[in-house]
């Protein structure tokens, strides 16, 4: 465990002590996010130590010009960019002329910092005396909120201490911000206009290439203790930058006090010549509830989330603190209300890996979003990927792929590719076996078959015709083979036969034959129109099924189990456990030859086929390969402890699995990877959903119906969560003692328990 | 072939007629050089049309900042970058105040350009009629001294055609030049002081980085017809420039000429305080002599040159001109007089690649070197290595091999790798075998065995160690095998058990194995100073030899071959005849993961294993390899065609070795590869010089004596070749009647003739 200053707690993220170095890492860690925009927790005020001010607008970003060592044929001439927006949350304070700063303060006293998750708001407190030995007391709060989610606000109080003082708040809006992460330290914005309007404060701005209309906003309210007073304010204005002055004597122990209310309203849901009304509403609207009304409806709108999502642990806090984080995190980056949205790897809590959607959308997060919400959600970001289906088409014609072959990109924000490493762009291709698993995850869960005649088939076709190309005849081997692919453990490149690869091809073809089959039975008036816009024929499903009948996979007869990739058993076989701990993590002490020579594993990879694909394989079958392969994995991805804890669980190692758990739910709390600063592991936190709910419920579709198979670590003394199962609430209690079930709805259901029917009424 | 605008001539590279669409091209292929500096073919005067200006100095490079899409542990910080240095051959011409400009004139007649490779110069001449309506012709003569290889000497002239004119010439110093190819389009020189003294000029740069210090210097003389005259110049200067003016009124058909003299004195030779004073004296030289003589002395030096070096081709001219142009510009780029050089795969003539020293050196060149130079030419070469033997330790070290292994660098200046990518930086090691050859290369042409004990066996030491640990003992396979390696052929990555670097693994480490011997019991003093150095044990070479005799070659029973690497049959063995024309060459057409997936063969790879090592097999285990490899390559490197025409030629099969022949003779020239505007390949024209004297001449030493199988191609009256073999010179001359040997010195030599021994006698 590399760090341990949060303090544990059931239901919020805390911090206690002034530690200029943790400021980045608790800037990610406390960082809020309402799905539409989101910001890492920055300091109100200025702060002149080491920071990483980040605020971001779901789906505004930015084509930055690839930086790439050799360019290669087919790689994409930009890398998406989350970008970083205008900030609104800026407060300059002074007091007597001194700027209120952290880093250049005297002393900070009694520094406390809340992420309150039920209720989804962000606080403050700290006393802080400055070069001028004046004492104040600061309280903040603040929060994005859900009802109106181009809404933000904060309350910003100051409590003179030790004398009367003048007080300065200057609110701010600042467009001159760069991105951490930029590749050619270009600017990303081009400030349209600067205006004010009766205390509200506007910046339009577009960014560049990609032409995001956006405008920035703001107005506050002054108080004294619990009064509102009407006081003037100087304005400041420059071309990328407007301010407020609020001044005012303050006596020792009056609170003086901010109210500001901010966001932004983009072009997606405005016009774009009707931003700065826009901004106006949404701002009148705001400041009439005022800042305690917002509160409260912020509560609501959590305490809904919540009964939905939650999943309580009791007798094992740091655990309880850690499923909670995940699942608040995951909810304040995708909602699942617009289509053109998906589930960035970083939130809005970091810039790092660029692009908004990879593969962790399909195979980590639809099950948590499909169980926890409205399955509207689930096929919204289906359609996601059928909305990109002609650029899959496209990125696959530019690598040389034809008649409709659909490859979906590695990374991307609109569909296009926006990765450039060969190894992975070209190669990493399993991620199309993710994106039609997902379908199949869908009507596996949701029993809602109409999305597969009206959008889904197309996407089978287009992948399966993908795969059908993508393998050559091996005359040596007699079979077909698939070469030059990196599988989902990125330790290897370029490798052949990546057993997962070729096990998901063949699914994705026999899927897609099966799934054209039921539509030319069932969906005629669909199955035409398909027939007629992509023209598949006999021909072409046969030379398909050819494929997927004679599809090769490596095997060792010896080991009894399906190799990773052809060649496995050439490297040098010592496990983890033997591996010298200085040497660890590899991917940050060892060259990349070494790393692809050696075989470690970085997630599950062969495993992951044996989770996707549980029930094409006996329990017998799944030991022998996680005792074989897991001795070599180092779980250097985020993704890789969750399966391993789902796997462990249903092997009957709680102890194994329990591990797992911690590892993957408190990834970023505990700063495992040491990176947390950059910002946090979202994708990963469905998986540690999945850990609980799959691993120790033990929960899967099996025949229609829901099953589980209920365990529970040793150390707690229950944990309960919840399923929305084809519009019925099912709420699965576990103890040391056994397990309840109660169903919320009015018609009972069956279900499996360890493999026995049961029936659940309503409560 | 793709261009055809140069005209055939035995001795010279002609251009007729202006074609600004040329002009890149031809500064490539008439650049100038003379090992101490160099510059493409660019016009004195200003030229406002697509040029790409260049001049570089030996050994003058800078560290630009890498630039990678995503970093690799073990990367090197920087790319070592040729550097674009000062332009000291700049003369900008005003006639009656218009630029003298090709790109902006009415009308460019009879415009000609000769590079004259026997006698080392630059030639241009044109008529231009200007915007004024005037005409002028105008002669240009550009040489770089051999035997004053700091100075280079322009000859310029304008002969008013219509009218008596007033004529400008402002020859100019400029160091506000910058780098085609930079990273971050940074500056790379700090101009130190611009200053001149008595009609001298003078900038002091310094390289940033680096800190080479340079001083790049002029001195012009005026003429009309033949007479100088003494004539007031107007100076002009800036922070990074400085010119003198020379008007003059010319009348029509009269001549008015300048000599201008220039180049650089750098601190590789001089002290960096003096170097204004050593450019003084080379310029006082160079101007006292002039520029006749100077060009006379130009004559006699590469009379010397080609007296050793040239070889003739009768009934061919193409063919003549092309094995000249590659031998004048191997010449023109290293003559081997200084060990902190090498030998450029772009020359003086671009800036692609960066770096210096790659493997070519090593497996193309040194064959040439030794051959028409002095033997220490090639020991100098040899030494370059050993002096960067500490480096490459370091750089072992970094990818996480020990004790003293060594593994030199990809590509380098000084010694540190300066490549990142992966797939070559950390995997194309067979580099390292290269290296080692070249010394059992050198014993064995030579007969000189004291560079083994003094400095080679240390080199063959580190690099056996490096092989020793960069395999890895298979259980599956019961031998040792190399994963995760490229070969020769690029177009494979990652692959195991490639067959060219595993042969020359196991006998590096034979190799070294052997002279370790060889010293120990005859040159028992260096052996001592060297065990001690080194710390070698019984225990570590016996570990070395179980390797070298357990190590693993994949090999197909079916088709009785070694496989270029593991799984190679499993491609869809399409052969090049049958790939569709349109998709050549696949580098431009294809992305890189169908590249790789192909059978398709970059360049020779088990192939350059039968050619290096080909006394270990058999000819018909060559011929069953070529016929198995020779039809899947593509020859998109500049070093493939040589090794198949050396080949071919051994099997007899002359047309298919005469196609490559001129392949790889005229690449440059006939611009196979649409890319000549970048520079030349010069690397890969030490391999047309191995084509014919290995390959038509069957050039071999057997035994410890020069060994001969003479063929000749069809359309070929004869064509002769010398070979300096240990201190003597023997001239081979083969026409289609027979074979001829004469010797130059004093004592007679033995030497076969396919397989016969003949006596040969000085003349």
């Amino acid at each position: 465990m590399n760090q341990v200053y949060i303090q544990p707690n059931e239901w919020s993220i805390l911090e206690e002590g002034f530690d200029a170095e943790m400021v980045k890492s608790s800037e990610s860690l406390f960082s809020i996010g309402n799905g539409a925009m989101g910001q890492r927790a920055n300091f109100e005020e200025e702060y002149t130590g080491p920071t990483f001010q980040g605020s971001y607008i779901a789906g505004v970003y930015y084509p930055d010009k690839t930086r790439v060592g050799w360019w290669k044929n087919g790689y994409p001439e930009y890398f998406a960019k989350v970008l970083n927006a205008p900030n609104w949350i800026g407060i300059n304070v002074l007091i007597n002329d001194e700027k209120l700063d952290l880093h250049t303060c005297k002393e900070v006293l009694n520094f406390k910092r809340e992420l309150n998750m039920q209720e989804g708001w962000l606080s403050r407190s700290f006393e802080a005396v400055l070069q001028n030995d004046i004492k104040i007391k600061v309280d903040t709060k603040r929060f994005l909120s859900l009802d109106l989610d181009e809404i933000g606000a904060i309350n910003y109080s100051i409590t003179p201490l030790s004398n009367d003082v003048n007080i300065t708040y200057i609110p701010y809006l600042d467009a001159g911000i760069t991105n951490e992460d930029t590749n050619w330290d270009d600017q990303f914005w081009d400030v349209l206009q600067v205006s004010q309007d009766n205390h509200q404060s506007f910046i339009e701005a577009r960014t560049m290439k990609t032409h995001f209309y956006t405008c920035t906003f703001m107005e506050s309210k002054i108080f004294i203790g619990p009064n509102e007073i009407i006081t003037n304010c100087v304005n400041e204005q420059s071309n990328n930058y407007t301010a407020n002055k609020y001044q005012q004597e303050i006596k020792k122990d009056q609170t003086y006090s901010i109210h500001k209310f901010g966001g932004y309203v983009v072009d997606r849901n405005h016009h774009k010549d009707e931003l700065v009304a826009a901004a106006k509403t949404a701002l009148d609207k705001a400041v009439s509830l005022g800042f305690d009304a917002l509160l409260a409806k912020q509560k609501e709108a959590w305490a809904k989330i919540w009964s939905m999502s939650d999943i309580t642990i009791e007798g094992d806090v740091k655990a309880q603190q850690g499923i909670r984080f995940n699942i608040f995190q995951l909810n304040q980056t995708y909602l699942g209300t617009d289509a053109s949205l998906n589930i960035g790897p970083k939130g809005f809590t970091g810039e790092k890996y660029g692009g908004s959607t990879y593969w962790d959308t399909e195979a980590y997060c639809i099950p948590f979003y499909m169980a926890t919400k409205d399955q509207s959600v689930a096929r919204t970001l289906l359609e996601y990927r059928y909305n990109h289906l002609e650029k899959a088409i496209e990125n696959a014609e530019k690598l040389g792929f034809k008649n409709g072959a659909a490859l979906y990109p590695m990374v991307t924000m609109n569909g296009e590719e926006c990765h450039n490493e060969w190894e992975i762009t070209f190669e990493e291709i399993h991620r199309n076996g993710a994106i039609a698993f997902a379908i199949y995850n869908y009507h596996r869960f949701t029993e809602d078959y109409t999305y597969i005649p009206e959008k889904g088939l197309e996407v089978l076709i287009g992948i399966a015709r993908f795969w059908h190309q993508r393998v050559n005849f091996s005359t040596d081997k007699d079979k077909f083979v698939m070469l030059g692919v990196t599988g989902p453990n990125e330790y290897e490149n370029n490798i052949n036969n990546n057993f997962y690869t070729n096990y998901i091809a063949k699914w994705c073809i026999e899927y897609a034959l099966e799934n054209i089959d039921i539509v030319k039975n069932d969906h005629i008036s669909d199955y035409i129109r398909i027939k007629e816009k992509v023209n598949i024929t006999d021909e072409e499903l046969a030379s398909w099924k050819n494929v997927a009948d004679n599809m090769y996979f490596p095997f060792s007869e010896k080991h009894n189990v399906y190799l990773q990739q052809d060649g496995f058993l050439d490297k040098e076989l010592i496990t983890v456990a033997d591996l010298d701990q200085s040497q660890r993590p590899i991917n940050q002490k060892w060259s990349w030859d070494r790393i692809l020579r050696s075989p470690y594993i970085k997630q599950a990879d062969t495993l992951q086929g044996f989770y996707m694909f549980e029930d094409h394989f006996s329990t017998e079958e799944l030991e022998r390969h996680f005792d074989f392969y897991e001795p070599f994995t180092v779980h250097e991805s985020s993704l890789s402890p969750c399966v391993h804890s789902i796997q462990a669980a249903k092997l009957d190692r709680m102890e194994q699995a329990y591990t797992f758990y911690l590892r993957t739910s408190r990834l970023d709390l505990d700063d495992y990877n040491h990176e947390v600063e950059e910002g946090l592991h979202i994708t990963s936190m469905a998986g540690t959903w999945m850990s609980i709910v799959e691993g120790f419920g033990g929960m899967r579709v099996v025949d229609n119906s829901l099953s589980f198979s209920p365990k529970i670590p040793k150390g707690w003394d229950s944990y309960s969560f919840k399923v929305n199962f084809r519009q019925q609430v099912i709420t699965v209690n576990v103890s040391q003692k056994g397990t309840q079930f109660e169903l919320e709805g009015t018609k009972e259901i069956n279900i499996l328990v360890n493999g026995e029917q049961v029936t659940v009424s309503p409560k």
